[in-house]
Parts: structure tokens; C-alpha cells; sequence
């Protein structure tokens, strides 16, 4: 009998995609499936794209349920992880995919979250230096947003390698609809979003600033600054992210993707461009899968590192996977493609 | 040692869709990958989705590069099948997705694609009624056409009950622009076509239209006349069929669902929905899937059978892979899902 | 001073976009504005589209705020019209955009309406035969639903002229998702509608069906029996109605082009395209305009006829202020575009 | 008898809106109409929005054609300008919608553009400081590319009041596809666009960058260096750009807003958004309007300055209008608007 997977939360877009991913995973099977006001409603009313779950209903959250499970993946708002993790059994696998504990800083998570800070779990980007030993001893670990996987994707190495500088770094980025959830506002209505690019929390308000900031610290040695602004786009998926920074001393376009290839090259899921191609997020639809590009501009005296990633994969559901996978001490790349779906 | 799989029109939207899914399969490996013009380009230059293939290039296509498979999928222009196919191996498997093997009326032929007629293969819609038996044991297999499939799913069982008459029957179609190929026309430019609904081909001039008389007039054992109008719809991938036919005396609804119930519940790739929801094609998004919905409008006299499909996925790379798994002897379903990429 | 309009449930998309046309209006200017649930907010708040309106804020609906106009625009819930036209002074010029009074059917008003049935006022689509002459002296005018318009407007004048049958007309349109409305459905959100084409309401249950039936069957001296089925596309506006007919005897492709050429040469809106080129709603959009195209197929016995409209220009919003143009005495084309905003 | 314009290069999308706008313009009316290689075919085969063009065929582009008219606009690939205009007669009107006459500096001219640098003419952004002046007198005007006319409206004022430095400037901006231009690369095809994402020209790369930086740095009475990142949105028309600048010492949102608004609240055009709101393209969809909103960000020390326009609009073809009327004496505002086609 295969290992048992619950997801809590699992009426959301990236409950959909973690069911999704499941369904077709060699080594894990969808366990419970709970969710808040869809509780008792079919999970094909909600996800009719996934027809291998017709007749299964969606069940009520709470700690009894998901306990009846192998590992559980937490798809659950802001402030819903915390209290409910700490009713599951010290030793079952979770994986959070919300923001309850991925910030040190408690005074960051006041400001931008609210509410009582909850503590950290194992920062799930496994791409990062020593990151993937960690990821499979832990038992509990934070899945990292969306926006801040792709940004520390692009950033990290440049900042380890000291090619630029951690002070004044500029990131814009567009995310599809899907990252702003299932909630029925007229602000996501289709007839609002087609056709339209919108920017939304600028100024530096975005919740995601302080988890790129730490993150991104951790890897230069050295307290990052940094602006934020996310864009919506119209698009149901996918998220690219221009990362900008100060060039150090004497960095050339050669030098970024040379350190950039040296992350990069050994890891399945994340992609260095030719030089000359810059990401498309079609590329990455729906998987697991990054791709970047970098260059250097003397005339500006600033880097530029573009990432598209998949928000619902690379972003959400296929990281968590990913982060399952090593949890559980499987193949790390079990059920993950790193293929998009395109055109 | 895998079975490797030659793909021929490998730069186009069906060839790109066909290497992803070979990526991806159990049991099958990309073979000799060939092109027209892009002959000698990178794979990743025309797909940068398939990361996987970064080193690869398109090599030209000849008989004597593809013979050098075990199984060769023919992703052509049309009229360009017939002659390559001919040089190659009798006891190599082929599977064309091009429609030069498909009817058997020369006339047909000539009357909507022009040039000689090549004769056809066996046709490749495993769900029809003694298809799958008959592709088992085949070599060559025609590959229907991306709109004949959807059709024919919807109609083929309530013609052959004898639920609904074989004449006047209306079909209207909206399809993805990737199914009008990857060449740049103008009027394929993203800025044309987002945002707008465009009618082509319409008022019976579409080429498909024979082959789904043809199929339907087999399943209803009568000539089927019919009308067909295809429509051009923003989005990149999907056909949305509504297929209409006047009802045999005493047909309800209930009836109409029973006997698609019926033909379809045991199929692992075509699912009838509830009855009240109506198909959406972002359900079977990059997958295999079917979904359809059916009801008798008593006012009018006319059946409604509405069917949702993946233009590249059950309506071309994805059948052709279910064909390749018959072909072989392998599990028909490796390799291919059925649950849409959603949102 | 100029002439007065109140614009009555103007928070809706119908609402917003009778206030632009209002806006470029020569001989109009906007009156009171009203709305339901935004009552008491900016308008710019829920249409920031129109900067011109900042400082303005939503009244309350109610005949006292609206008789304070020189002519009122009903842009309500189906349903809500005939009560709030029952208090307003009776020699008030009201268009109505709802389908309240449209039905000259009691049956047919409660078999897809529901409710009392308010009688039917003048039918305010100018270009069908008479209708010019008597919208002129009319008072109180029903504007068309948005499908029924493009229908009319495609098969009035060949039914007319007894080019095709009345019985078995078979109608399927798509539209874009401002159709549905402002109501924050999760189904309409822009992540579930971009990328995929939907039916709904198929099977002959739209609202719209006795609307087309009863304007056709008036064009063809002759009851029109009629299935429609109306899709859902991904585009924030527009209308394509692929509309057919059984042919009558001997109809040709030219006879159908020269009696639409004849109908609609002298018509400002409606425009016939060149033999072979087929209708895109982009080129109508943010317009009044009609773009329609016939053919004749032999094979199939039908003709088809495909019509392209802005749902919210000539299919809600556009044809009010015709009508109200026409009501008011003023030029008849007096604020409105016979060109598309395109690409 | 009116006024007559001359188009060139009318096949292209920024050709088509000016087209468009003249056709609805009450003081000016369509002239000479030519094209490159779609010389000799009818206007409404490339642009069948336009109706009330029909029987008119695009001429060759030439001096003497252009001549024929009281003022030309010219919307030619860049480099073709400045040779055509040199043949037209000294005292005839000119906006030049190229970048040919915009640069001051040879050495940015050859180093983005390459060939021989061809002077300047008056700049064309009429809101900018002693700009609108300027036009009225001028016969010759370089309008505004899209990416510049967004920035330089966004950043100029706050540059211009000392609010922030001139110094390392970052723009992002995302551009629908109409901005790339009518020519049919693959790469624009809709099936490549539509849900996706993509830089390009990064790195400090795009050729609007030198002037971007000539705008803002005569606003901001010192050099200012720039990074530009351009990415393409799935969407035909609208410029999103996000403009960020370090912040002088003392800066706060509230002194951003003041000084927008002190600028813009004369101007019909340009709307500063209520704090807090911040602006989407749809609200400028089809109109010459701009849309911004700024906010200071203490913790990264950065301004940020959204901006949204149509780019065939404000950022192209309206502008150009705009600029038509400033040079010959009509009401700016004539024929333009500021309300979007939303939604």
C-alpha cells in the first residue's frame, strides 16, 4: 500500500494542483482531502479537471482527520497553519504551504502578516546551499511563497558569489490570476483581469518582502534591502520576476552566468538559458521546472536576472512535492516534470 | 533498451506536444527528431518548454533517419505523409496524425484536400465501438483529425442507438490557435486573435467535415449530412464541439446520458459529467481527457452534445500516443493523463 | 442645457458602459446615476475608467431620484424594470436594457423567466423592418437582449425573403464573460475562464430562445422553431453567432449575400464583409458595429450565417443610445462609432 | 472643407488607430492613406474594423503622395522617417511617430538605432514642462515612443521637485503585443503569447533607454542613468510601468502625491489615482488616458511611480492626434478621450 498523502485546504487552486500531482505520483496516494466551506461538497464540483476523483467528497479540516494520513500537505490561508500543526503528532510529515513559519523575524511577521508569530520550520527551497541535506531530515518544513522562490532562485547565487551588492535591490514581478486565489472578488473577474496588467501592494507592502529579504541575507552574508512590487497579470498561471541589482566591482554578463551555471547546471528542475534568451512563463506551465537568464549592464551599473517559474508548480504544489519527496526519502523528482505544458 | 520513437514535424505544435509526452513515458524514449525548415536548429530554440532536449537538434527527415526506430510518429503538413510513409519499413509502426490516410472516398479527398488519394489506415479513435481490437493488431494507424475526434465522441453512441436522426446534423466548434499551426500569419498574431472570436472556413468548406461523416455515417449504419463551422477562440489550446442533431421520436435526456454512460464509463479518458454542468475545455488543458455533456430539447427537437477535448492532446499528440501504447502491446493508458492542467 | 439621462443599476458592466457613451455624447449628458448595492460609493470606484466621473458617487435607485432626468436608461436585473417604470411619469422616454418587457408571450415570459409577466413595449432593434419608423414616436422602449440581437440581425432578413426555412434553426454563439454580469462568481473568475472555452445553459434552456423565436418568427410570417446554445469565451466582450438555416430550394450563396447587402448597405451599423472573409468580434469592439457573412452548402442543405457584435455596443449599451437617439429626435448614429477599437 | 491628414505606414497597428481616431475626429479628416508592401490592397483587408473605409486601397509612400495633405503623420519603421521628411515641403506639418527625430545624441542614436543620426524635432510630450508651448509653434514634432511617454509622465515631476535621485533609476514595464508591431514572427503568434509572460531586450538593452534618460534628465536638471526591462503581457494593447527611484532625504508618499497633482490635475489626460488605488490598463484601454500612482517606501528607500497607458493611444496614435492638434491650433482634446473601453 502506497503512502497516504492529506491535503488540508485542498478546495484551492493549490489544493487542486497538489491532487493533481498526486494522482499522478508513483510512490504517493491521495489521503484525506479537507477543505473549509466546500466541506461535504464533491471535489469534482470544485476541480472538474480531475475526474479520477469523482465520488470522493471533500471533508471537514481539522487534526483528527488529516492524522489519518502519511504526510500531510497544509494548502490553508495565512494564520490557519500554526494552530492546527501543533495538533498533529510530532512525528508525522507536514509540509506548509502557507506563510505561518517561514519568517525568522517576528517583528517582520507583525508587520506585514498580523497575529501571533508562530515560529520556523525548514525553509523549503531545496536549491539552495545546504538546503536539500536539511529538507530530508526534517519532519516539518515551510514550502516558500511564490514570489520569493523565484527571486531567491535568481538573486542567491549572484549575492553568495559577491558579483552584486545586497543593498538597493529592485525586484518587479507578474504573477497569473491563480495567485490570487479562488475568492469570487470583481477585482479577479475574468471581464476585469483579460486584457489588463495591474499593479497591486506597491510601495513596498507586499507580505512576501521581508521572506525574500531573509532568505537573500542568508545567502550574501549581509542584510539585503530590497523593493518589491507584484503585478497581476492576465494569465491563470505563472510568475516572472525581474531581479535587480548594484553590479559589484568589475561584473560582466559572463561572470553571472558562469556563477548562475554553476548553481544551476546539476539541478533538474531549474534552467540557465542560452545567452541572448530571456524566460517566457509558457515554458514552465504547468511543472516543476524554472528558467532564467541574466545580464549585466555597465551603462545602468546594474544586474538584471529574469526567472519564470510556474506559481501553482515551482511555486506552490511542485515545490511541496518536492519538498515531500525528500521528506519521505523518495526520488526527489517523483511526479514532477520538468517540462512545461506549450503552446 | 527503451522502444525509441521517431517524431517527424517535430517543430511544430503537435511534434512539440508529442516529445513532451514521450519525455514523460514509461516505456517509450525519443528517438530521431526531424524537421523541415528548422532542420539543424536546437529543439530548445523552437520548444523551450522541453529542457530536457537542450543539446538536441532537429535532424532533417528522410525515410532512412526514421526508419532508425521502433515506432514513428508522422506530425506533417498534409499530403506529405503519404510518399515518406511508403519508403519506410511495412512492418515499421506508423502512426500519422496528418489526414492523408483517413478517408476512404477519393472523391472526399480530392473534393477538400486536392492531389491523389493515398488510401487509408487503420483510423485511430480507440473509443469507437471494435476500434481498440482492430489497433492492436495494426501497423499503420491514422490518426483522426483534432475536430473529428470531439465529434465523433459526442455523436458516435447516440447515432448508433438510433437516439437521434443520421441527417441535418449541426455541429459548431471553437478550437485554440494552436491547432491553425505555427506558422506566422498575421492573422494568428496574438495581437489579432486575443480578445476576439473569429469564424473561418465556415458554411461546410472546412476539410474535416468528410471525416466526420464518415465516421458518423459508420456508427449510425446510415449517411450522416452534415454542416460544420469551425471558430477561432483566444485561448492556446482546446476545442469546445456543440453538436446537435434532430431527436428520434421519444428521445429524452435520460436516454441520451444512458447511452453515452454506457459507451464511456469504463473508458479511463472520457468522463460524462453530472448531469446540469457543461464541459469547459480548461478541464482536459494537457491531457488526454473528454469530457461531455448531453440533453434533448423537446421545443426543438434537437439533441445538444456538448464535448470539451485538448486540440494537442486527445485531439492529436495524446491519441497518437494512446495509439503508439495499442500498437505496441504496451498498457494503453501509459504515459498519458487524464486530469486537465487547472486553473 | 443639454439634455438629461439617468442611468438606473449603472454599477453594472451594461452600466459602465452607457456612462461612457453618455460621456462622448454631442447632444447627451449623464443625469442621475444609480445603483444598488454601490449606492453611496465613487463611481470611479467601480469603473475607474472613467476619470471624468471622479467626485460622483452612486444614488440610490428609485423613481423620484430618476424622474429627474429627461429620459431614463434601465440597466437592471431582469425583473426589477417593470415596477420601477410603473412609478415613473408616464410621458418620460425609458429604454429599457433588461428583458422585462420584451415578450409578447405571457407563457414564454414565465416558462424562462419566472414571475408576473409586465407586457411588452416597443422592440428597440432599429435596422429590422418598421422598427425605425416606430421607435421614433415610442415613449418606452425594450432594448434587445445582447444574443438576440446578433440573431435577428443575421437570419431576419433571409427568413424575410423566404431564402431559408423557419423550421430547425440552429444557433450557437459565444460570448465574452462581460455577458455574465459584475457578480463575483468563482466561475467567472479570470482564472477559470482564461484559456478555456465553456458551454452553459445548453440543451434549449437560455432565457434568450423565446426572444430570437418570437423576432424571427415575425420575419418570416411563420413560426421559427430554434436551438440555441451559448458558450462562454475567453474575452471580456464581444459576441460570435454562428446562426443556420435549412436552405429553401434553389438558395444560393449570392442570393443570401444580396438580400443581407440590401438589408444593410444603407445601415450606418451593419456591415456585410467581402465574399469569403468571416466576421471577428475585434473588429467591433467598443463599437456599435455588426459585422456578418453568409454562405450556402449544398452538401449539408443549410445556410450559415455568422454575426459579430461588442455585447456590451450593439448587444446592450451602444443600441440604448441608438434607441434613445432615435426617442429623443437627435441623429440617429449622434455618440456612437461604427469602427472597433482593434487590435 | 476640413482638414486633411496623411497617414504613412497605415498598415501597421499604430497606422490603423490613427485611422481610427481621424475617422471620429470632428476638425480633421482622413488624406492620403500608403503602405509599404500592402500598397494596393484595400484598407479593410488589414484593418476590418474600419468599415467606413471600405473602397479605399492603401497607396505607395512617397513625398509627393504626403504632400497632398495639410499635415502628415508618419508611422514608419525606425529609420525611415528622416529621408522622407526632408523631401516634404518645409512649412507642411509633420509628427513623426519613428524614433528617427527624437535623440539629441548622435552617439546613443548609433549606439541603439545604428545609421546616421538624424536630428531632432520638438518633443511631443505636451504634459512635460514648457512642452505644450513649444508644439504650438512647431512644425515638425518627434512624438514620444510608448515605454518613454509612461516613464517620463511618471517620473519627471517627482525628478524635477527633487523627491528622489537621478541616479540608478529601474523601470520595468510590461507592453501588450500591439507594441511589437504587425510583422508575423512565431514568436508573437497568439499560441505563444496568450498566458504568457516574457522579457526581452533586457539587460539595458531596449533602444528607449537613452530616451528615457534624456527626458528625465532634463526634468531632473542632473544625468540620470536607468535600467529598463521590458517584458511582453498577454494582452493586444496597454503599457504597465513600474517606475522606482532612490528617494531623496525626507521624501514621503504624501510629497510624491502632491507634486503628481500638482502637475496632472490640469491635465484632461493624465489621472493620479485615490491613495491607495493602483492603476490597471484596462482603464486606459482604446483612450489617450494615463493612469499613475506613487508611494515612498522607507524601508528600501525607494519611490515608486506605477503608470498605465494604451501604447497605441497615449503611447502612440493618440499622442500623435494630440500633437496634430497643438500644431495646428484646434482644441487639444479634439477627437481624443480619456475614458478607457472597460471592461
Amino acid at each position: 500500500m502506497g503512502t497516504r498523502v492529506a491535503v488540508a485546504g485542498a478546495s484551492g487552486y493549490a489544493g487542486g494542483e497538489l491532487l493533481r500531482l498526486l494522482l499522478a505520483h508513483p510512490d504517493l496516494e491521495v489521503g484525506p482531502v479537507t477543505a473549509g466551506t466546500s466541506a461535504g461538497a464533491p471535489v469534482t464540483s470544485v476541480h472538474p479537471q480531475l475526474p479520477q476523483l469523482a465520488g470522493t467528497t471533500f471533508g471537514g479540516t481539522s487534526a483528527a482527520v488529516l492524522a489519518d494520513a502519511d504526510l500531510v500537505l497544509l494548502a490553508l490561508p495565512h494564520g490557519q497553519s500554526a494552530a492546527l500543526a501543533a495538533q498533529l503528532p510530532p512525528t508525522l510529515p507536514v509540509v506548509d504551504l502557507g506563510a505561518d513559519h517561514r519568517l525568522a523575524s517576528a517583528a517582520d511577521w507583525e508587520a506585514f502578516y498580523g497575529g501571533a508569530h508562530a515560529g520556523t520550520w525548514t525553509y523549503g527551497l531545496p536549491e539552495l546551499p545546504g538546503a536539500r541535506a536539511a529538507l530530508r531530515g526534517a519532519v516539518r518544513v515551510a514550502n516558500p511563497g511564490c514570489y520569493p522562490t523565484s527571486v531567491a532562485l535568481g538573486l542567491a547565487p549572484v549575492l553568495a558569489a559577491g558579483l552584486v551588492e545586497p543593498q538597493d535591490v529592485v525586484v518587479v514581478a507578474a504573477s497569473g490570476t491563480s495567485g490570487a486565489g479562488r475568492s469570487a472578488k470583481a477585482s479577479l473577474l475574468g471581464s476585469e483581469v483579460m486584457g489588463s496588467m495591474a499593479a497591486y501592494k506597491a510601495g513596498g507592502a507586499h507580505q512576501h518582502t521581508p521572506e525574500m529579504e531573509q532568505t537573500l541575507s542568508a545567502a550574501a552574508g549581509a542584510p539585503v534591502s530590497l523593493l518589491f512590487t507584484p503585478t497581476l497579470a492576465p494569465m491563470p498561471r505563472g510568475i516572472l520576476a525581474t531581479c535587480t541589482a548594484r553590479l559589484a566591482q568589475g561584473t560582466t554578463t559572463a561572470a553571472l552566468r558562469e556563477v548562475l551555471a554553476a548553481a544551476y547546471d546539476p539541478e533538474p528542475f531549474v534552467h540557465l538559458l542560452p545567452e541572448g534568451a530571456w524566460p517566457a512563463t509558457a515554458s514552465t506551465y504547468g511543472s516543476n521546472a524554472v528558467q532564467l537568464q541574466a545580464a549585466a549592464d555597465p551603462r545602468s551599473g546594474r544586474a538584471t536576472v529574469v526567472v519564470a517559474i510556474d506559481n501553482l508548480g515551482k511555486g506552490a504544489a511542485g515545490q511541496a512535492v518536492q519538498n515531500a519527496n525528500l521528506l519521505l526519502g523518495l526520488e526527489e523528482t517523483a511526479g514532477l516534470s520538468a517540462a512545461g505544458v506549450a503552446p
